[in-house]
């Protein structure tokens, strides 16, 4: 009866279709202000792998077409006015402040905060060191934390995007080592010079955020974004894997040692053969008796103090043979990787009652430090543990917490800082706006809107006042934000077994990332504590970040299917859309500036790693031409313009649903819960979240 | 208008449904006569985890009821004449003869053998040398070595079911040692005394043949099978485990140590501060100048022999403390597990095509013996490794390869050995039969049939032979034959992502069983190969083989349950039909048994443990009372007696096809295809297995 109502209707099988779709349209894209974000239009009930198959294809179509360009909200319109963003920033914001403090209140956010924090202590601490070794303590370890912790803190409390995580990133390491030898080449004083290369920069920013060039990074697409994130999570896994067998230096291992031979094996401190003449030098000066050392009864630091040399079979290249402790640094930093991924993955098991298991699973990396420190603490090898600081003051006595810009340099220094503020601003902004473009991005559904504006806003300011205050600069961490939005997911409780969870959104709040850089603050008052976590746990949970944050990466999903045989691939959407040849171009010109960008980042031209980020873009506007524009409506998002051309060229279909998309995006006024939430854009993303987990 | 018809015919509701369960009952029990092996009913093409779902419960309910006793087959018929049941068990395997040594060419089969040889060589050995220890060399790992491979090379040729692997078994282990402690105490000669025993437990075997006593078998239902299975899973993880945590004692480790006294730190051979007699007696006797050695250049060995002492801070309890060699076994031993594991589930990987796959997974484990063997030589730490004799001669030299039943025993001993040999008896055909039944379950959907009296002929025959050259007792081991069939298993390839692979039947022959037992007899012929093989990847790959063996163990699916939220616990079979409060309660009992095995084979009392796996039966045979045999029927298999039981109670339902059954197994003739193969028979097992997997 209801079939030849239909078939009444329909005058023939096309306009049938048409018809369906018409009805599909109508559903889908709903005018934004009507759309209730407490309403999830959630796919039916079905067997999960049903789902999948049965997945309409008429409504992808439409829902594909009709998708807005992806960062095109109403918070990066260009507003015409000086700060206008900023302002709207603000305006949308303030809103919800108080909310993201009644938000994290919950059990998720102290696992997460717990994680976070160890997660983000050694990376700070790590790069003070490193910082301290490049500029000779003038910026080390106490610097770096106390930069951390108050840029944290602020930012943390007015960012516009309070899930991303502050840090220290390689190309200000690589600036500042730059910096740190000009400095020493033309007897020029390194901290002014630089205070004064950070006033410049925040200058510089501030004057971004006032002309709101933050608006450009709707030109980061997909493509973009993956490719950098892609890179960073790698960097991040093989530096995790580096750190690891850097350690063989640390701790040499005894390779092709024979059993039998231990009681004849041995590695003493003698007296250096031949006493080059510093050593002459530095023994006339201590006053040092050296035939009244017993040097055979020297220990290894006495011996390195006095520069004695190590003689025996159990000697390594520069001190003796370290038994067990490379090893058991393996084994430490596998079993971090490999218990904090099972412990995650708890939450998806059979066992216990949903409660439990995802309460463990939000601790899991938590618990596995807790777990591995108890075991290393059991075992008592001595691998090598975290030191923070345990006094609250300058590394170097010859400096303060005030730094004056101008100081013992020339005048001129301060106009000449401007230029490398150039290159710093850049520096800067691309770090920061990608990341906020990935912690923004539309699959973890953000209910309370973002604030690129403001972020960099932050950032700025934080930047003046940690360059005033001779500190390192801090922006947005890309690999400790993806984590620490994963961990503040919110799933579905799932009621049948093997039933995927449903991603229902993101703790949004303040509370996490201000307690992490409160807590980083006076991590200095709690050193006992701390100086018994071993580092290779930390490098394992590095290992695991890396690992956790590649995953939902489409790139990698795309990589894959070269090895693929056809019949087993996914049921992509991409793949249902675009040909496979052309898929794999896609892949291959994304992997190539990966490994382009690689090499830069590896190389000595590192600082002008920004750049290539940014050429990134530039690439991906060349590609305009070997793909078609739904090719690339399926394989990424569409560049601004072709809207415009797409409002041109497809007048004939999903004409309607257009036009009032670009109506939406230019009158919406900023009403906090409809623009992140429009249902069509949900659409899309869901469905390719959905088919990369199956 | 179907619905109608329907409707119509039935006058209400129960007279439908007893229509469809006719209807069923019809489908599922053909006569068996007319049923085809090559045809094999499989469901319906569907999304798997709708199968699960959709499973009637209907034919489950006609297909348990009408199916016969476990082991029922014609093999255990009690033929009432002299070796009657030998000589069927031949007549039914020698037409498969030929087709055993055809059926053997294919990759799988290699790879099987490659793995098995690794995995037998180990215990063979390790075996030998806790004999070569409790005997003081009289039976070492070279008797050990001759006598596997001999007993193996023979019974693979003509056993009834050449799937099972023999090996050493520890009650055999303990009745050895309890043996030469009583024979030093009476100053007997063991070799001759152990050759009695052994003769006349061969006899006693062959008695049990002729008397077709194997038939007792089908009373070892499920029950008692995964429970003496578990247990034996259990025991092997636990010794690979317990092994690796034994080399602590022959690598101890400097714990607690610190780096800055590593020059500090030594350990020196001394001459004892206070000689004992007995070193002072050895030294006299070596005529060895104690004062002329120089004792702190003596090698740890030479310290060892010349009764020296070590001293140092780095000397462990009995030596000096191992760098390295402890933690890197660890690496070996848990990457081993791994990476085997890894390796074995690539099959059901989406990458590269099927061939490639089901290769690499059939390989798994050699792979990774090989890959580490490679890692284990790169990195060069003295990891302990696999010896093997390298001489073809008995281990002491005042034995031969023949020994004298009486030698220098009085006469009575003969007949005093009839009384261990009575033990003997019950050990050997315990630990044999209950693993034949284990290799032979149907789920296994053997087709070449199976042959319990000429196993143990065969069994009985070698144990003979083996006795009289003065080589150990090999029986079946429950591991390794497990492991063996495991590696056979054919599956279909799958052509949809996820789909789990159908399970086709196992690769039925003598090939595997044969090259096994060759290659380890000549062994002796490529130690300087062998000795590449460190011990902790063989513990490795025991911890592999005994985890994998507890895959598809209904008890340990069962214990699980325990720990589940009603809502997340899988559709199994007997969940929908037995309260889950009686399910408990029959894996606690069973759980029991095991913990009271265990406790048993654990104490000094191991050597009743086979009798004790008898009194199992017995407790299975009590349950009858706490459970309906509808309950067992889900749990369990129905014992031979209930068999009467049921067609008294059970007579207006399912009548005609238990008597078409029970004709069945009295008249058919040895059809070797049918006999296994009865489509209700298969039912059961086959949902029960899927369901387990689900």
């Amino acid at each position: 009866q209801v079939f030849h109502d239909v078939a009444y209707k329909a005058k023939d099988r096309a306009d049938l279709v048409a018809g369906i779709d018409e009805f599909l349209d109508q559903v889908t894209v709903l005018p934004p202000g009507e759309w209730d974000p407490s309403i999830r239009i959630e796919p039916p009930k079905n067997v999960p792998s049903q789902e999948k198959r049965k997945m309409p294809g008429a409504l992808d179509e439409s829902s594909s077409h009709s998708k807005p360009e992806k960062h095109s909200g109403p918070e990066l319109e260009r507003t015409g006015r000086l700060f206008g963003g900023l302002v709207l920033d603000v305006k949308r914001k303030a809103p919800w402040f108080w909310s993201d403090f009644r938000d994290g209140l919950s059990l998720q956010c102290l696992a997460s905060f717990l994680f976070l924090y160890c997660a983000c202590m050694s990376p700070v601490i790590t790069f003070g060191g490193l910082l301290g070794e490049a500029t000779h303590g003038h910026i080390s370890a106490m610097e770096s934390l106390l930069g951390a912790s108050m840029t944290g803190v602020v930012y943390s409390l007015f960012a516009g995007q309070p899930l991303t995580i502050l840090g220290s990133t390689g190309p200000v390491l690589v600036f500042e080592k730059i910096l740190y030898k000009f400095c020493k080449e033309y007897t020029l004083s390194y901290l002014s010079l630089r205070t004064c290369i950070g006033l410049w920069t925040a200058f510089f920013c501030v004057v971004l955020v006032a002309t709101d060039a933050s608006c450009l990074v709707c030109y980061i697409t997909r493509f973009t974004e993956e490719a950098f994130a892609s890179l960073i999570c790698i960097i991040f896994i093989y530096e995790a894997l580096e750190k690891l067998s850097h350690l063989r230096e640390t701790f040499p291992v005894h390779m092709h040692s024979k059993l039998d031979l231990l009681t004849i094996y041995y590695c003493k401190c003698v007296p250096p053969a031949h006493p080059s003449n510093e050593t002459l030098r530095f023994w006339r000066a201590g006053g040092i008796n050296v035939s009244g050392i017993t040097w055979a009864n020297l220990t290894v630091t006495e011996c390195r103090s006095l520069h004695g040399e190590f003689q025996g079979p159990a000697c390594g290249h520069n001190g003796p043979y370290a038994p067990n402790v490379l090893f058991w640094c393996c084994i430490l930093f596998f079993s971090t990787f490999v218990l904090s991924s099972l412990l995650k993955k708890f939450k998806t098991s059979r066992y216990f009652p949903t409660r439990v298991r995802s309460t463990v699973s939000d601790f899991a990396v938590f618990l596995t430090i807790v777990i591995m420190v108890l075991i290393d603490l059991g075992i008592g090898i001595p691998s090598p543990k975290l030191h923070v600081p345990h006094m609250f003051k300058p590394t170097r006595d010859d400096r303060g917490w005030l730094i004056n810009p101008i100081g013992p340099n020339p005048w001129w220094t301060v106009l000449a800082a401007l230029i490398p503020a150039l290159l710093c601003t850049i520096l800067i902004f691309m770090d920061q706006q990608i990341t906020a473009v990935i912690v923004n991005r539309k699959e973890h559904r953000l209910k309370k809107g973002c604030g690129y504006h403001l972020d960099l806003f932050m950032v700025a300011v934080m930047l003046g006042v940690c360059s005033v205050m001779g500190l390192p600069w801090f922006v947005a961490a890309t690999v400790l934000s993806i984590t620490h939005v994963n961990s503040l997911k919110v799933e579905s409780d799932c009621s049948a077994p093997g039933e995927q969870p449903k991603f229902l959104g993101i703790r949004e709040q303040r509370v996490t990332g201000l307690m992490i850089f409160v807590l980083m603050g006076c991590s200095v008052f709690f050193t006992s504590v701390l100086k018994f976590i071993p580092m290779p746990v930390l490098y394992g949970v590095f290992l695991y970040m890396g690992v956790s944050s590649l995953r939902g990466i489409q790139f990698f999903d795309r990589l894959k299917l070269f090895w693929m045989p056809a019949k087993h691939q996914p049921d992509f959407i991409y793949l249902r859309h675009v040909p496979l040849r052309k898929v794999h171009l896609f892949t291959l010109i994304q992997l190539l500036c990966l490994v382009l960008l690689w090499a830069i980042k590896a190389s000595r031209a590192a600082i002008i790693f920004p750049m290539m980020v940014l050429a990134l873009v530039f690439v991906r506007k060349v590609m305009d031409f070997c793909f078609s524009k739904r090719e690339l409506s399926f394989l990424d998002d569409l560049m601004p313009e072709s809207k415009k051309k797409k409002l041109d060229d497809a007048k004939n279909e999903a004409k309607e649903e257009e036009l009032k998309l670009g109506k939406t995006s230019r009158v919406d006024t900023p009403k906090p819960s409809s623009d992140r939430a429009d249902p069509s854009e949900i659409n899309i993303s869901d469905e390719m979240s959905k088919t990369t987990v199956w």
